[in-house]
């Protein structure tokens, strides 16, 4: 029999979706729903995990989770083709949890490189909750649980699929094979992997302020791109300008479409005869923004007006998540009983105790 | 409405129980079900803690579970009084345990006394697992998924008994008043805190060999008697001898009862006399052994054959434990819906998302 191929992916619903979410994740996601290639396809809301650094804020995390659906529905993702669902929904995940931390030592959590960088993220340093230091544990169990064999996430996530693997092998030899080894898949974009923000710094946050998000309205997007950090060396436009590292051009590199220049901008046939003028100088910046803003809003507009549409149909929302939970859940328990029995701790299913 | 009454405890099924456990906790307990002063009482034999240092030999635990359940029975807990019922089969307390590690840092976890000594004794250093660094927050799940009120466990445990307290307090000021707050019962016997190993180890251990067993026979727990380490000054029958510390006088302590003088040894009214004697000198090892060794005895027997016929009954003492996990689920369950309610992750339930 043939291996089913299977994705689990998700976000932590502590905001809005924005622009890099979208083209660091969830546009492969959408590509891949229908690529036809998947057998079955998992998209968790990951508010168990959200909680694990925003324990004393439920109610932030909980605000999310209907927001987070809506920019799912809004980027394409089908529920008749992908299971959406929210983690803590699957009690069996926190099982699974349990069950692997005695597979990892502590030791090897503390050298997680993503581990190590969230925490100094978060200022936690000596003040780490044992549940976010333990997160890495807790995403095995969900990656696991689906028997995915294709996590399609960011490349900062690497450590984290790492880690999964570790255990998967750690489980299989000591407990004979039961998991599914899985691997990542990276968008192939270099542009999407790491969408800076429009203030140009590395991470797009909501506390920073520097986020495109996909329910922004028209002008708000307007406004977000006309403010972008350029290349702050190119004052005067007949200046030569840089493009590696100038925010525009990175979005370009992100969302531009061939046929945008067209529409848009006919007087350059492509991205590299645009960035070949701004190089040598004589492009001004308001222009390449212009530019910019037109391709966004062709990208972001139907996203925009189908998320408007769910907007008024939240009883189906809620409706997706209750049956993709259940379908989730039934999908965990499987992995679950075939977890406990290779354990041995299925104790009153085969009298043997 | 008055607060219920109610018991959590319990044992790590990693060997068959010793007379450490007898008078240190078992005993207790019985005095506690029989008092009539209790709603309810909760037995846990807990596996699933005992799995994170043992995960690579789960077998070993899987076959303790029947032997401790047996001693149990064996020492006079009574089914009817007492849910007796295994870890593992609740796995509501996973769920608890996920959602209170959120509750407590890294460093918290690390100052625990307990888990320092544990950590220590068990030569873990750097290779601690997770599952086993994160028992205290198990345990507390343990202890509050039973809205357990009293917890008789030995001297050893008060640290965590401290951190599950610190919990039930940060989880009801987050979420609202929800959990119950435990004390802890000491044996009130201070030889019955830490019933040294025949060999005068501070702890009995099955490695060091120097456990006399509830399941042992009359004629090893002779043989042990016999062999114990007494003070290795007294030399001659006419020398002073030294009783503090003396595991013989120890035992004697946490064992004899008034009336077994007249039994066994009427020249003495009681053990203060014997004390007296011995530390004068003029008294001999084997007298106060044999004496001992008597005590013992009657002390072990109707154990043993309690033991015993419950041996011949094993599907009932697989019944006992099934019947005692549902029960014992059913309550956890209930526990995790009101913490699921305060956390207000109950989406679906209260259909406010």
């Amino acid at each position: 029999m043939e291996q089913k191929q299977i994705i689990l992916t998700g976000d932590r619903p502590t905001g809005k979706l924005h622009v890099g979410h979208y083209v660091g994740s969830l546009k492969e996601r959408v590509k891949l729903q229908n690529s036809g290639k998947f057998d079955e396809i998992y998209i968790m809301i990951a508010d168990a995990q959200a909680l694990t650094d925003n324990a004393e804020h439920p109610e932030k995390v909980r605000q999310n989770i209907i927001q987070v659906a809506l920019d799912y529905l809004a980027c394409g993702l089908d529920p008749d083709k992908s299971t959406i669902f929210i983690q803590s929904m699957v009690p069996e995940l926190t099982e699974l949890t349990f069950y692997y931390m005695n597979l990892v030592t502590v030791s090897r959590v503390q050298r997680n490189p993503t581990v190590k960088a969230e925490i100094k993220m978060r200022n936690f340093e000596a003040s780490i909750p044992v549940g976010f230091f333990c997160y890495p544990i807790s995403q095995a169990a969900d990656i696991t649980a689906f028997r995915a064999t294709t996590v399609p996430v960011g490349e900062d996530q690497m450590p984290m699929i790492e880690q999964c693997k570790e255990i998967v092998h750690k489980f299989n030899s000591v407990y004979g094979e039961t998991l599914t080894d899985p691997k990542i898949v990276l968008p192939d974009n270099e542009a999407c992997l790491r969408l800076p923000g429009i203030d140009g710094k590395a991470k797009m946050s909501k506390s920073l302020g520097n986020c495109i998000y996909l329910s922004d309205e028209a002008k708000d997007i307007k406004t977000k791109v006309m403010s972008m950090y350029t290349d702050p060396n190119h004052i005067r436009v007949e200046d030569p300008g840089q493009v590696d590292g100038n925010p525009v051009f990175i979005y370009l590199d992100a969302f531009c479409k061939p046929e945008y220049f067209e529409e848009f901008l006919p007087d350059y046939n492509n991205l590299d005869e645009l960035k070949d003028h701004y190089k040598r100088g004589g492009l001004g910046d308001v222009k390449v923004k212009k530019f910019l803003n037109n391709v966004m809003q062709a990208e972001l507009e139907p996203i925009r007006e189908r998320r408007k549409s769910w907007e008024k149909r939240l009883p189906d929302v809620y409706d997706i998540l209750r049956k993709g939970s259940e379908i989730a859940e039934k999908k965990a328990a499987e992995t679950l009983s075939d977890v406990r029995k290779a354990m041995q701790i299925d104790y009153f299913d085969n009298g043997t105790l």
